[in-house]
């Protein structure tokens, strides 16, 4: 199945903490890759983003997805 | 300032595209690092993640922030 | 007081599960229902997404808000 | 591939409206399933929430990801 | 009906910018209230947060729901 | 660095909950400020919204990202 969410990042799991409820997963990110950000024009625009500008993508712990393959 | 979000992944912008009320910012990343996933007991037991798994962390782009130097 | 959220879908909770900061329940949903996906206009290209198409719509378990009369 | 995102719903797309960054799309679900809301302890609590309550799983549209086979 | 989402803060509507799939809305928010955010224990002890720290609670606009009584 | 979530409430920590994977944060809120919501144009109809409205910008608890200056 294709998934409508465009960025996935391939890594290795460096460390897994369990909780009751929640579980905290480290990825190591190595291979390079394009992530997609849908903001606000509002945003867009007082951040003055341009092609070829230095940024951060930043991203909640609470909004990634793991996948892997079984 | 320094945020709580703990993903942040530096790159370039490639690509604005501009709508009404939202936009579309395509980042190429291509240092590595390190993400943290937040996710339920049960779905990290269900995958089986442990230490040294090959895995993809998967991000809606509405989910993304942009941080720019300004 | 209406909301924006434009899905909610009926069910009945079948398990509850307390940590100390979080909990994770369990609704089991009979209802049929109309769910409302914003997604980015390029991930529908991509997956040329129509109507008839038989598709999944998935949701990361921190995403859900509960309801119930009071 | 599996991903940790636990609630997958099947339905059929009614509607796709196109902008110019952003897609809407209308996704009628006729499956019964079982969905897992993670949310605060204190809110769990606060409703009081316990087996067989009737509740409603509320998701912002900006939060479901579609999924399809291609 | 009761919802988990704990925060909610009350305004006047400043702005109304509607495109074609998504629309744009400014609240004033003028009285005080209470945040609750969930965040990661790693990220809390990595900001040291203890009671009476000077902090800002930081939102992405796609997250924020609208309710209005009707 | 400036970030394009646009919500930023400068308030005081109330209360700080360590859970193993989680840790809930109150932070009260005395400043006025500005809620930007970007919601579906779809939500925006259905609730009428037009300048002036009384509104609740409600928000889920995993959403909140929490920023200090260390």
């Amino acid at each position: 199945m294709e998934i409508s969410a465009r960025n996935g990042l391939k890594g290795k799991v460096e460390e897994v903490t369990l909780g009751t409820v929640m579980a905290n997963i480290h990825i190591k990110v190595e291979e390079p890759g394009v992530i997609t950000a849908a903001i606000t024009r509002e945003s867009a625009e007082k951040l003055g983003l341009k092609v070829g500008d230095e940024v951060s993508a930043i991203i909640k712990s609470t909004e990634v997805i793991v996948g892997k393959e079984l």
